[in-house]
């Protein structure tokens, strides 16, 4: 019985990808107690919540967690490298392996993605130029690895109303550069949960190709994100929104996208 | 006869305001020959475009082909005030009174604003945090002006793939805190044409109680923000699919909304 | 007798400008009570404090305090015009007229000031590039007034650790590009007094024509910007260091340079 | 014989840190051709360069040449670790281990270098709060390596007349909240040689306990940063003025600094 819930939550746009029809589940293991404690800030303390989600080096507890996850939900998975170290572990249980905007320049990394066989999704770095997002992804095709999915999560400005500041003019400009997909990720690029439905909405129409979005059933409970993180309810009535926005603009949702139901052990 | 054509052109939703059901345009006259020579650079060059536009301190030929506009074609006109002088002429000739972006936070302009009858249209500034935005509103509303309306227009960082970003988390923002309502321009927004579409309807998808657009039937032979301006037919086709995000947003355009023809002469 | 002390003070490095061999002063008058009540944030407040200061629109018991001031101390008097219609009264009082940084692309003050005979303070805008800083000094030129200094006090970035971040590249860029002189304000440019002596030491070095830094005898009572007022013994001490940094730097303070006393009714 | 000359040249002041005393010299081989081709954008080649310099994981070329240097002048060897595969090569020959500004936030080689025995040079990245900066140290800390040296190089805005705006006011701040050794890196927070030399005063001034300064006899033909390189002449004449700048805010450099010749080999 997994004790994990939805944490993203990408409904790839038809004809976009190999994923399509899919569901992508990072899946944060809620029975882990409190994190390790390390010097730490909460940057810090996010990144060790990732580590120890997919087992990293220590146990492989988070791995396993994710293993009975897509067991159960029949959903793919998509979680964090952090390092080339542990990017082995991490391609075995994935089903996308993510590279964070911190990692948007680790060149290495980049290039152990490139030899992976799994599709990458590569966040945008935090001031990271347009030019600079594509020549990252390019490391990861040099390598021959052509299954990369650009992710926009906002950019650092001196606005001080929401985490980031997202910056949905990158998704037309990817768009007439690269073929690559790109998606929007709301919930990091705003940060405040108030924020995600209306920016998820304008990621929509702007023509992204995904959404990556933070759901939770107890956000107050979670581990990390929980600000951010989404009710159940507000994300089906969402994807209803979605559904005709896209239509409005020309694309349509791949057919079959269901709203997981939160495993049952979850929901205690 | 009036050689001007639309430029700027809010559809505002139904129920925001008195402005409802009404197509504001701003017009500029194709016929002034080259703006008088000043010392330099292209901002210095929009406003001067603007300040001939309205007639100002020098002739009244703007204000007049304004008139002559709005008489022709039933729109109503939305131009810039640039000074407390030149104030009393811009309100006379406006149905709705423009403050600049680089005007946010010019106080007195913003005083002598509130103390006008006509609506405002208050842009934000180039690197306007949202409380800033905000208190510039609140000295249009202390004098007793009411009928404001916010103005998304993008901030300045970084990113160099549009000439500013366009932060539309501010939308949601400002209607969690304030009653009046906001539109968004994503022309001067992003500056480039093929972004403004798809901004336009991530806009309308965020929430957005209105757009500013320009649109130009020749926009190689604009005196001003050629390069932004979009195309009478690619404007019709956006308000076909912004009244269907509208819609997928619980939110509904005003009855009786019409694309301005161009009047006769503006296509010699 | 004048309640004033010394808010500003720009030692101007010799053989740049006319306003060499004079010490500039900004007065505010603390006897003047709270500021009247207007919506406001603290930037409204700060706009009103000088506004009261200068006597502006209501009353001119600020000018008669600026008068009363330079008679005593012998001081010249810099104090900010935020509009054309009290320009004519801070131009009759002061002695070099300052253009805020809210005001630098407010061109009908820019060219008001172009038609003083006084100097002009013009400050960087928050977010200004360098050509648009230039170029708001060019409207100045253009009216016919050469005696423009630059000052730059910080821009606006993600960075939180000070108000605003202090860009002091700008300095040897401007003097590349232009003949005029261009000071720096570490007092604005940090907003934390700790950080003040360490920049004025930096903008020295720099090559800066001169520093303008907040003083005051009583910082915690100031009206305004008390957090980043510097004592008047530190004031001496780095009037020290900054002759050395002068010398090694091959610049030289004009001589003659004395600190102010306070006027004895400002220690009450 | 080694066809290198010195590219970094931290003075680090006295008393600061067991580097006291030592001239760091980051060495870049000349013999080098061209670095292999790579999908490319400038970062990338940068990255390639300095890879192929440290010998990287290809051939030892670089790190001979390092060796060889070191040798030949007696100078210390500082350059850049960029991948925890690698760090073992570079922590070999290196005097001190660069963490670049990309790789700031990589947890996994910060990690690595606390486990070091040698300096680390920790550059603030390129749109890192203070607090990220000081806890990215923390992970070196945490691992038991205590000598840190922080760097600022320059954070991303929106100016455009330089590369970066260098943030000299990060220098007090980390100097009031954290034990460790800040210096400052003119060459890369500006990207241009002709503001290198004023904003290498400036850092002096405002207290930097070193600089890091790009030097090359031949910048025209340097494989990299060649722009923002100075000329040998203008370093020993920069160390004169340093010196006094030094003295006059209360630092004074490490005796028995000297300018190291470059090798016979370099000048042919």
């Amino acid at each position: 019985m997994v004790p994990v819930l939805a944490r993203l939550f990408p409904p790839v746009f038809e004809g976009v990808f190999h994923l399509q029809q899919e569901i992508l589940i990072e899946a944060i293991s809620e029975t882990e107690t409190q994190p390790p404690h390390l010097p730490g800030q909460r940057e810090g303390i996010e990144e060790i919540v990732s580590h120890v989600a997919v087992a990293a080096d220590r146990k492989t507890v988070g791995c396993e967690d994710l293993a009975e996850a897509r067991a159960e939900t029949g959903l793919g998975i998509v979680t964090e490298a952090i390092d080339v170290e542990t990017f082995d572990l991490v391609e075995q249980h994935a089903d996308c392996v993510q590279i964070g905007a911190r990692n948007m320049q680790n060149f290495s990394l980049l290039r152990r993605a490139g030899r992976s066989r799994k599709p990458v999704l590569l966040k945008r770095g935090m001031s990271s130029t347009l030019e600079e997002f594509l020549m990252a992804a390019e490391y990861i095709l040099a390598e021959g690895n052509y299954n990369v999915i650009l992710c926009e999560r906002g950019v650092r400005t001196f606005a001080d109303h929401t985490r980031n500041t997202l910056d949905l003019s990158v998704v037309p400009a990817v768009q007439s550069l690269s073929h690559l997909p790109i998606i929007v990720d709301p919930s990091h690029g705003t940060g405040k949960r108030n924020m995600v439905l209306p920016l998820a909405r304008a990621a929509a129409a702007v023509g992204a190709d995904g959404l990556m979005i933070e759901v939770h059933h107890q956000p107050d409970k979670a581990l990390s994100d929980g600000a951010q993180s989404m009710y159940p309810d507000q994300f089906v009535e969402l994807m209803d929104e979605i559904a005709q926005i896209a239509g409005a603009v020309h694309r349509s949702l791949p057919r079959g996208i269901t709203v997981a139901e939160p495993a049952p052990a979850a929901r205690v």
